[in-house]
C-alpha cells in the first residue's frame, strides 16, 4: 500500500504502524512524543543528518537502505557509550517529486533495523521542498548500571582493540552493517572499558579522536589491524591497509582496556575482537614492516571553509 | 571571531562555548550527551526541521534569526505539552559556501534562545553539502508532576482559549516570536487542561486537529479572534480574520478547559488568554455576523505527492 501524500495523512499512516511499547506513553501525533520515566538510568542522546550525495545516493542505494541506515548509525553512537538504544525521532525533508514513495520505502528501511533493536520511532517531523533528501534522526539510550563508557578514559598501557574488520565500507557495509549494541553491552558486563568510539570516520581520524579525549597517545601494529574483504578488493591505488585506516563507516567499535582485562578478554570467543595496539603517553604511531611511522589523522570530514 | 571550517574544529569552538550545567553529564564531542537522570519525570521528545525556501529564507532572514526560529519552534512544541524544556541536539547541513559564517551566526542565535529558557545545547552533527541550508533540533523536556497535556481531552462544553493574537506572521513574528512555555507553565499550575496544541500551522487546521484527537467538535465565535496588527496589516486581499484563521507559525497555543476553569482563567490577568469558543458534540464552525458556517482546515500542510 502506497503513502498517503501530505504529512497529516503520512503521520496517520505512520501511527497505524506504531505498536504499543512499555517505554511509549505518546507515541507519533501529538506536539511531543511522552517516554517513560528512566528513573535512575542516564539518559544518553545523539543525532546524526544523512543528505543526499554526500552522505548517500538515493539513486545508488534507494530509500529503503537509506532509511535502515538513518537509524543504523545512530544506534552505533548509542552503542559507542556502551548504552541501550530506548527510542528514536526522525525528522526528514523529502524532494517534492515522489515524496510519498521515497518516505514509505524510508520508513519501512527504518522500521526494520528499529525493529531488530527494539527501538520504537515514537516522533518526527515530515516536510517537503525543492532540496534533495534529508533525514535527521535522533536516537535516545539509557546508560546501564556502570554507566555510560566515554572517549575520554584512555591510559597509557591500556591495549587498544576493535570489534571487526575494517576498510573499503563504500562498496556496501556503510549501508548495511550492524551496529555493535550486543558486543558493547556484553562488553561492558565484561570488563572495564576504558574509553570507546565507533569508527564512522576512518580508524586512524578516531583513534586520534579517542587519544586527544584521553590525553594519550597510540601504537598500533599495522599486522594486528583486521582488513576486510572489500577493502582488499578496492584495487584503486591505494592498499588494502590504506583503506582499513583511512576509510570512514566501518561502524565497528575502538576501544580500551588495562592489561588484566585485555587478557581476560583474549581468552573468551563469545565477542569478536582484535587487538590492535596499545596506548602510550604521546604521538600517534604505527609499526609496518618493523618501522614506527606517524599515523596521521586521516579520515572523512565535512569541510565547510 | 570567526568560526574555523571544518567538523572537528567547529565542535571544539562550540565545547568552548557550552557552559556546564547541572543537568549535563557530558556535552558536545563524544559519541553521543550523557544527561543527569531525571527520576519520575516522564521524557518529553519533539523534533522539527527547518528548510532553506521552505520554512524560511536564509538571504531574507539571516543565519541568526534562522538559528533562533529552529530552537523556538521546539520549544514551542515543549510548551504545547505544559512541560519543561531540558536539552536541545541540532544537526545542520551547511552550504559549502559561507559555511563557516553561517554556522557561526546560526549557532550565536540558537544559543541566545536557549539560554533564555535556559536550555543547554548538549550535542549535534555538523554537515556540509551542495544542497541549501538544512537545520534540524530534537529538543528534549521533562513532564511536571502533574504529567504533560496532550491534544486529546478536550470534551463538549469546554472552553477553548489562545495565548495570544493570531496571523500574518509571515511579516516577522515567525522568527521571533516567543515560546509560551512560562504560559503553559503557569497555566498547567492554575487549571485543569483537558487539551492544548500550538498553533504553527494555522489556528483552523490546528483546531482540526485538537478536536480529532479529542473526538470532539468547536464553535469559534470570529469576534473573539484576536486578530495580530501584522494580519490587519497584510492588504493582500484576504481578510484580517482570514489570516487570523490560516496563517502558520502563530506559536501561540490553543487549549480547552472546562467551564469552572475557564470562569477561574478569566479572574486572572498574569496570563494574557482569549476565549475563543467551545467544544461541542460535533462539527468545526464559526459564528460570522450571527452566522454559523462551517471551519474548514485551512492552513499550511506539506504536500509530497
Amino acid at each position: 500500500m502506497s503513502v498517503p501524500g501530505g504529512e497529516q495523512a503520512f503521520v496517520q499512516w505512520l501511527r497505524n504502524r506504531t505498536p504499543p511499547a512499555a517505554s511509549v506513553i505518546v507515541g507519533p501525533g501529538d506536539d511531543a512524543a511522552v517516554l517513560a520515566a528512566t528513573g535512575d538510568a542516564n539518559l544518553i542522546v545523539t543525532t546524526d543528518m544523512l543528505l543526499d550525495g554526500s552522505c548517500f545516493r538515493l539513486t545508488e542505494a534507494g530509500p529503503h537502505r537509506v532509511g535502515r541506515k538513518a537509524i543504523a548509525v545512530n544506534i552505533s553512537d548509542i552503542a559507542a557509550m556502551a548504552a541501550q538504544p530506548l527510542a528514536a525521532v526522525v525528522s526528514v525533508g523529502l524532494p517534492r517529486t515522489d515524496g510519498a514513495a521515497i518516505a514509505e520505502e524510508l520508513f519501512l528501511g527504518m522500521k526494520s533495523i528499529a525493529d531488530e533493536f527494539d527501538v520504537p520511532i515514537v516522533g518526527g517531523d515530515t516536510n517537503s521542498w525543492d532540496g534533495p533528501l534529508t533525514i535527521s534522526v535522533t536516537m535516545l539510550g539509557t546508560a546501564t548500571p556502570k554507566g555510560p563508557v566515554l572517549r575520554s578514559g584512555a591510559k597509557p598501557g591500556d591495549w587498544l582493540f576493535v570489534t571487526g574488520p575494517l576498510g573499503g565500507s563504500i562498496l556496501g557495509h556503510h549501508l548495511d552493517f550492524t551496529p555493535r549494541v550486543k558486543e558493547a553491552l556484553a562488553l561492558h558486563e565484561l570488563v572495564d572499558i576504558h574509553a570507546m568510539i565507533d569508527i564512522s570516520d576512518g580508524f586512524a581520524l578516531d583513534l586520534h579522536r579517542l587519544c586527544a579525549e584521553s590525553g594519550c597517545g597510540a601504537e598500533i601494529d599495522a599486522e594486528k589491524i583486521p582488513i576486510s574483504a572489500a577493502a582488499k578488493s578496492m584495487n584503486d591505488g591505494k592498499s588494502p591497509l590504506e583503506h582499513a585506516l583511512g576509510d570512514g563507516e566501518d561502524f565497528e567499535l575502538l576501544f580500551a582496556l588495562n592489561d588484566n582485562d585485555a587478557h581476560c578478554l583474549l581468552q573468551q570467543n563469545d565477542i569478536p575482537v582484535f587487538a590492535v595496539g596499545k596506548c602510550v603517553e604521546r604521538g600517534i604511531s604505527i609499526m609496518i614492516a618493523n618501522c614506527l611511522e606517524p599515523l596521521s589523522a586521516a579520515g572523512y570530514e565535512h569541510r565547510f571553509d
